[in-house]
């Protein structure tokens, strides 16, 4: 029998948080008298969502604050040997996790950066145990939010930067802290505002919001008029939007503006946007008016192009759910050998990797090589984090983030922003890491 | 500047994981005097995700455990003065917060039941303010496990009792609290077992994993051969699956086969799997064969028609993932007047409901009729799960909800089952609530 409350989450539950054969494998390097071999794992995704051609990386903050925190206590290692899983695993293990701290280095792009397909966001370097154990939660953490992260921005981009985009997913985010990381994702990569308090207070930043259908029908009820509701919430709340549509929209904006208030903003969330919207904008010209109901970039580039006249949009279920990022965690480097995976289909490159971005006419172009060459000229994204366990940056501002996020896209072709057929990323690979895959390949073919 | 850590998510969190709007909505309640009106909210879903005709019912305990320890602290109250949104709100709203204790009734389903589009999986009664500011929280627990439990449920459908079928979402999960939920919910939706070690712990269940491909590859880099990767981590988790595609399954199996080692299980992670695991079956006749890698209930049933010879499927993605479960709480009885929204395409019924389940030849059909109907023969799905803030039930067992979704699954006739075009389900209006709802249609036209 479980508490229910337990299946909220604190930091203590996070090394926990990991797939059971991280810990098994990691049991099996103790057993051979590899667990302490340097091992390098890079972070990265082979292919990116469906008309994507960019990632804004996103969630390192995250990340590093559970590598800091990475420990087992007594209690969870009793818990895992009551498992019996372990019982032929050597005793030597329990010691190495209850003496478990990560003391290895991290390098990774910055929170906001644009990145592409192949490209690696982070990367682990530390004793082949400890690399191996931290890959649920760094992929957990760096997923989701950089999914998020990349939507916002590809928002931002779609509406312009004068619209208001709220960020409204609460109710549809999978899990309470799926909502929180949500929020986060949303608000570094370019939206304005989030409706969620938690997340809001937690951030230093202001919840936003409107009002709801059940006010209206609830003061309509007791009082008599949609009139007399939004009087009442529009008295308490001045500066607040007012929901329009719940009976007649139009009509209700005639007579809010027969009213004489100064009516700040009304918000649309059922029916044809584009006429209602102008419609609406008729009768209230210096109100704003917000739409919501399963927005997306295409839907509001659609509703652009067909004249809509709207302020903001409310984002929620297609901005938090649907499609992953399906970022892999792959080791690249044990104890200075260069290793690949080649199932079919899912081949990964060897070796540790940087990044050179370089600077064209038309924006820039990216290389991928290794770790220790030079390229004059370039900017190299991957840069250190972490160092011998302990953190080398300090915590951003959202608002440090954001702007990095908008520095990022702004800097990519507008055939890369095209979000109905983008162009393929601009990467080529450097002939020194072409040349490394090449000859990993044929000792991988030896060994098999 | 905040603690990155502190997005990780307490009990104590959870009164303010709620958008804004409930909590100015509230605020106007007290300032009309109403907030103490007693208010009926029903939670439901319009139209279910596309080729779904059922949803398994799942996250009530969650649900209870929030309403439960509903707070606000005075921390909490301050930082919410501090945003200066409520500068014009009645300052008996603090004092209402300070007091905050959930006082209703709630009526649900029982976890792991079976329902339909627009059956209410829950209904809360409780004073109009206390009832509006739930809805939030209630919605992300409802909406995402029942998304989850219907999904792995589908999965058992298709891949029959004997099938062992692992939960392996958690890197690709939207945050770690999520993963824990999925986690839940996949086990209490049917599956056997979860990768995830915190989930189960939590759970009092058994972890279940297997092992990676960087196990092989790393100690296929440092001893020599991939056979040398295996034998150790069979020698330290003899009962454990061998990954085979590293390199190539099939020559893997054969010589798995030839080291007379009793191999219990191999799992194939990519490659044509029905192709992969004739041929492996046929080198280890007695060796379990599972498969990996984007699978869902569509392509099992596609694996198992084609012939594949597989004992298990490890579910990740596509099971934790995706479009959501759109579920809304809708205001229905306000002070005794019956309540209905007729935005449209988002008309709602009016009323307190019961859903009563009917037995037939084939299976049972549902009438969804008002809260105080009697339908004799008929089953009130709907039950009283909390009274003034107390808890009618215990916690239930994950395996009695298992049961109970195994029941539910085995109840609906063939033709709702189907996942390719399921049958449109078998729920009809009652007379009374079809006459209440025109009714309340009319008072509706006439007051906006």
């Amino acid at each position: 029998m479980y508490d229910a409350n337990a299946l909220t989450l604190t930091p203590a539950d996070a090394s926990l948080l990991t797939d059971l054969y991280q810990l098994t494998m990691s049991a099996c390097y103790v057993g051979e008298g590899l667990d302490q071999r340097p091992a390098s794992f890079e972070l990265f995704t082979r292919r990116l969502p469906s008309r994507y051609s960019y990632l804004i990386a996103m969630g390192l903050e995250q990340a590093l604050a559970y590598l800091e925190s990475f420990r087992f206590s007594a209690e969870q290692i009793a818990a895992l040997q009551d498992t019996e899983i372990f019982a032929h695993a050597p005793e030597t293990f329990w010691t190495l996790l209850a003496g478990a701290k990560f003391t290895g280095n991290v390098w990774a792009v910055p929170e906001g950066t644009a990145i592409f397909a192949n490209e690696p966001m982070l990367r682990v370097e530390a004793p082949l145990w400890q690399a191996q154990l931290v890959e649920t939660y760094l992929l957990n953490t760096l997923n989701y939010q950089t999914l998020i992260a990349t939507r916002a921005a590809r928002l931002r981009d779609v509406a312009g930067p004068d619209a208001q985009l709220l960020e409204f997913g609460t109710r549809r985010a999978f899990s309470p802290q799926g909502a929180l990381w949500a929020a986060r994702a949303a608000l570094a990569g370019g939206l304005d505002a989030t409706s969620n308090v938690a997340a809001a207070l937690k951030l230093g930043e202001k919840p936003s919001g409107t009002m709801a259908h059940s006010l209206v029908m609830a003061l309509s009820a007791l009082k008599g008029t949609e009139d007399e509701a939004f009087e009442a919430f529009h008295n308490y709340f001045p500066g607040a939007a007012l929901l329009i549509d719940t009976y007649d929209s139009v009509n209700a904006a005639k007579r809010l503006a027969a009213s004489g208030k100064d009516i700040p903003a009304v918000r649309l969330d059922s029916g044809d946007l584009v006429e209602l919207s102008q419609a609406v904008r008729k009768h209230l010209p210096e109100t704003k008016v917000f739409a919501s109901g399963d927005l997306d970039e295409f839907e509001i580039a659609r509703l652009k192009a067909e004249g809509a006249l709207l302020d903001g949009y409310g984002l929620g279920t297609r901005l938090v759910t649907g499609a992953p990022v399906n970022g892999v965690y792959k080791l690249v480097d044990i104890d200075g050998i260069p290793v690949m995976k080649e199932a079919k289909g899912k081949i990964t490159y060897p070796g540790k990797k940087q990044i050179f971005r370089q600077p064209t006419a038309n924006g820039f172009e990216d290389v991928l090589g290794l770790a220790g060459e030079e390229m004059p000229g370039a900017t190299a994204l991957l840069q250190p984090v972490m160092e011998d366990g302990k953190r080398l940056t300090t915590t951003e501002t959202m608002g440090a983030i954001a702007q990095r996020t908008a520095q990022s896209v702004a800097a990519l072709s507008p055939r890369l922003r095209d979000i109905q057929a983008p162009a393929p990323s601009p990467v080529t690979l450097s002939p020194q890491l072409l040349e490394l895959t090449e000859r990993t390949r044929k000792i991988v073919s030896v060994a098999a």
